[in-house]
């Protein structure tokens, strides 16, 4: 029987010195109840998202040495656990030199696994490239190695022969991206069972959090360990990490799997903790009870996700107070609640900034939020401000130097619109927040994101935004979560959910009127979700031709009927089409450069993870010749 | 005797329509001038950087479909170019379509390449992960493949048999990066040797320009071809890619070597143009006369960049007309000369926005530096927003609503310094410009950058930064370059370049008193490039061993004496070290992650090609032993 011990620490990224510490003190504890073995994640010493901090010598050689104070800790206990692996006489192909992201096997003081390898640590094989991951940027993968020492990858990949308690075991020690090979030509765990055959695999990770994600890493983790008829046992992080433009939580969620594919143990989301499970690897786990996992795939899971995520941003940054903007619309009331539930109402505060196109019933429904959450709460007007610009801009005379002439510069409505919008972030949300001690929030959510249906400084601004990566459909749901489950009562009041969604930015947006966004939700929530997270991207080809040939709505996931309900005729769908194309591909990636970053959830957040360029917009000439069609019909 | 066109075009990336139209023209006149060969560069139908783009199917077939208009075009020439490449039967790591960077050779309406490979095209062997470069995200590189194939790249990688003229050609089909193989494991041209021997080279290439790159290039290539004994074809293009967060420009400089290496033709920087070369293969071009390569160093080459890189981005998004808010300062001066330069003075539209803290001395200089500029040009004074912002976030009355308690908030003069940058470009600047039609220029350096010595949405706002890649001593000198050849007079008067640098946000900045910035350029400009620029990137550790060590102005360049003038006391240096690395490595990104995008000169500038994370203040344990051992010294 085998005592193991699922680290699952929360990792800090670019700090090696409390991640060691915490590894310390987890080891210590596991010695204590008699583990024999205990693993910790992936890069759990580093961290794992630092950006081109892995270019620091210095921050390498201090990673290399917290490191050796693991391995000698590893007395009466193996330790596994993830860490940057330094080859100081080779070079990657920056030419710097050589990192690989490695896992560690110690035990007695040593280094396990040089038997049959050439260094004392495993590589990781597979190294992702995609979404947020930037892998082959620092590290030099097996992959490569193996092309290096011409040497074939099947004879290289080994087990790691350990004893334990007695027993002769060989370890299947695997990063990751090395579990989740089915796109690639080849599947690490199955050569490393053709070499073994393996008794135990081990799947270090640091895995982000997506929504829906460990539903899948169960189906691909669990067929893996009952195809291989070996136990797995994956442990992941908590934490927060981030490369800038895009924040992730790391859930945990670290989990065994017996050698039939079952769940025999599992940690909780979002919380660091170690776990015991005793397992024996003649029956290799089948003897222990079945578990079920937990859902991952509900509005509850996006709450646990958010608060988390924002919390942590907080610490990490060290604030722990907030400005919130609040208009009376659903968005800026579900980031109150987000906050007020994180650091209480005492540390938030809450403005309404009316201008003359803020309707009374919006004005009130502010403060009818604030009233509910308890928050601070005041009221800064921005219309004398708004005109004193638009005076100065139109009344301060332009000289042409050259020619002597005097001009004058117009304001339009647009213009106008932007200017307060302008005005409530960048005049006073952003100087109340500097008095107040804190940061502001940025309220956006991914429909407005998706098209830049925002102000650039203006609501677009802000130290995070943490609702970013929510279409509009699901910001009400959590506003809907907030009352029913965190609050256990109607914080945001009904009314703030009922109304139509406007900017209140002229006349032409009443809400008492019926009229505000030009997006309508239920079909472009589910348009510009198939532009933006569709494995392949949908561009304006494929969504005409989904509509010519009359499977638009199921391709995309709205409501079947709606499309049809919005355009009359062709000419009106593909006018709307155009129009959000342009934005989405043009206007709305320069905001999306200067956006505060985003709290990730969904399997595509702007930012790291979308990568975009500023180029033209472009239709490809298929979508001209269906357009043509169409419109001749 | 091969008569070769260099087909120098300038790519506009994500516009396939247009770049073929645009091969199509060259491949007519090269064929009218009865050239054999004619090549152009990497990627020349899609563009090289687009971000996730290549994750769209519609777009990838409609490159394919481009690239069959080029093949179809190769009657009575031999076509060689850059184009995305599928094979839509595999997969990438990624699980999408796969897809190669791949060198296409075309003659009657043919691929060439086919008879010694499995694809009637080549692939790139080496792709660059580094810097702004992201192949192996989106590419499958020769090296995945031959794993895959399970053949030795030795075998893999062969000559594309041709024959023109009635020669048959060898020629060594290679792509950007596989030409500059220092840093890996295998060096394709010489295996491509190996396996020929090749009759000639050629690398076609997108390769971004980088200052003082091309004598690089020139050493590296000149060596290949001299040590092959084969002459090289280098084709790159012109134009202007970004990756969002930074902007490129690409220089073409398209170079020919002869087998001894000497440099035999060479195409104009940053034009498009198609230029002919009569080779001899017998003599390996030796027999033409050398050129040297012009100059790649100097203030002038920066000039050239930066011009065309801000004239290009212009017209790319559209925009002709520019505000540029001038204090009197160096940094908005050279902003306003080299807009000025770009878009004629009438549509420039300068403003000054003095506050109560701007001297007589400032204003006197914005207005010359307008007069001189011939520029359109107001006043528009920010004190009395100011006040009433101040007035309004100090007299708003802060309910809270849980106590019913009553508080007002407090503006320090920090806070004030602020309101008063965000006061001019959030509100006056982005009003004027979107009233005026154009965008806002931000005007900040590369010094200031790194430390985050600006406000958010204030003097770091802006749609493009185009000097935020210069150092202030390079901005400096562009101001020179400015005044003594780009206008031939003092533009930017003498005032502005000696006077202090000071922001004029409070009294403790008043220029007239020799009182400015908290930077010492002299010495911070060269810590701060140590920090930001060094291939591996110093820190703390890495600068105070160099100063106890005595050598810190030699590892830095900066002037030698000057750190002892400046810093008395080891605590001095230590806490100005500290100081700034923890804005460096903290504020600074937050500021970064939502700055403009920056045009890129050196070999590191701020976005896509300098990533980082928003992680917390961190010092290694050697440097904390440093540190206390200096300090008890």
């Amino acid at each position: 029987m085998l005592k193991i011990a699922l680290g699952q620490i929360e990792v800090i990224p670019g700090q090696p010195d409390r991640n060691t510490h915490n590894m310390l003190d987890m080891i210590a504890e596991a010695r204590r109840a008699k583990a024999h073995i205990i693993v910790f994640p992936e890069m759990a010493i580093p961290g794992y998202l630092l950006g081109d901090t892995w270019e620091q010598t210095a921050f390498l050689q201090d990673c290399e040495a917290f490191g050796q104070e693991i391995i000698a800790a590893s007395t009466d206990i193996c330790v596994l656990f993830g860490n940057v692996a330094i080859d100081w006489k080779k070079r990657g192909d920056d030419g710097r030199v050589r990192k690989y992201n490695a896992f560690f096997a110690a035990q007695n003081g040593k280094l396990l696994g040089d038997d049959n390898f050439i260094y004392p640590f495993r590589i990781k094989t597979l190294l992702p490239n995609y979404r947020e991951f930037d892998d082959t940027r620092h590290f030099y993968s097996m992959r490569k190695l193996a092309l290096e020492l011409n040497k074939p990858l099947t004879e290289l990949l080994k087990p790691v022969n350990v004893t334990i308690a007695g027993q002769k075991i060989k370890l299947g020690c695997i990063l990751c991206e090395d579990g989740w090979g089915d796109d690639y030509h080849l599947q690490p765990p199955a050569i490393l069972h053709n070499n073994g055959p393996v008794d135990l695999f081990i799947n270090i990770s640091s895995s982000p959090y997506t929504f829906n994600k460990n539903n899948k890493r169960n189906r691909v983790f669990s067929r893996e360990a009952s195809e291989l008829n070996t136990p797995l046992i994956y442990v992941n992080n908590v934490g927060l990490q981030n490369n800038g433009k895009t924040i992730y939580t790391f859930d945990g969620a670290s989990t065994v799997y017996s050698g039939s594919g079952e769940i025999i143990a599992y940690c909780p989301t979002f919380r660091a903790e170690i776990q015991y499970l005793t397992l024996n690897l003649i029956d290799k786990g089948t003897s222990l009870p079945m578990l079920s996992a937990p859902s991952d795939d509900t509005i509850a899971d996006i709450y646990q996700a958010i608060h988390y995520g924002a919390e942590k941003f907080l610490v990490s940054i060290g604030m722990n107070k907030v400005v919130v903007g609040i208009s009376g619309g659903i968005d800026s009331a579900v980031a109150a609640a987000l906050y007020t539930d994180i650091l209480g109402p005492e540390n938030v505060l809450l403005v309404n900034m009316p201008s003359i196109y803020n309707s009374a019933t919006t004005k009130g429904l502010a403060a009818k939020l604030a009233k509910n959450l308890g928050c601070l709460y005041t009221v800064i007007p921005i219309q004398e401000a708004v005109d004193h610009t638009i005076n100065q801009l139109k009344t301060s005379p332009i000289t042409n130097l050259t020619t002597g002439a005097e001009t004058n510069l117009t304001v339009s409505g647009f213009v106008t619109e932007n200017i307060q919008a302008r005005d409530r972030s960048a005049r006073i949300l952003a100087g109340a927040a500097a008095a107040f001690g804190g940061g502001f929030t940025c309220n956006a959510n991914k429909s407005e994101m998706t098209v830049g249906y925002s102000t650039l400084y203006g609501d677009q601004a802000g130290f995070l935004a943490a609702l970013s990566d929510l279409w509009k459909h699901q910001v009400y749901a959590l506003a809907e979560y907030f009352n029913t489950k965190v609050f256990g009562r109607t914080a945001i009041p009904q009314e703030t959910i009922d109304i139509v969604p406007s900017a209140e930015l002229s006349f032409a947006q009443a809400v008492d009127e019926g009229k505000g966004d030009p997006l309508i939700y239920p079909y472009h929530d589910y348009l510009f979700r198939a532009f933006a997270e569709r494995w392949n991207r949908a561009t304006p080809e494929d969504i005409l031709t989904w509509y010519s040939k009359g499977i638009l709505e199921q391709e995309i996931g709205c409501q079947r009927g709606l499309v049809k309900r919005i355009f009359p005729t062709h000419q009106d769908f593909i006018a709307d089409l155009e129009r959000w194309w342009k934005l989405y591909s043009g206007m709305a990636i320069a905001k999306r450069i200067q956006a505060p970053p985003v709290l990730a959830i969904s399997r595509r957040a702007y930012g790291f993870d979308h990568r975009e360029a500023q180029n033209r917009l472009y239709f490809t000439t298929r979508y001209n010749k269906l357009k043509a069609e169409l419109l001749n019909k």
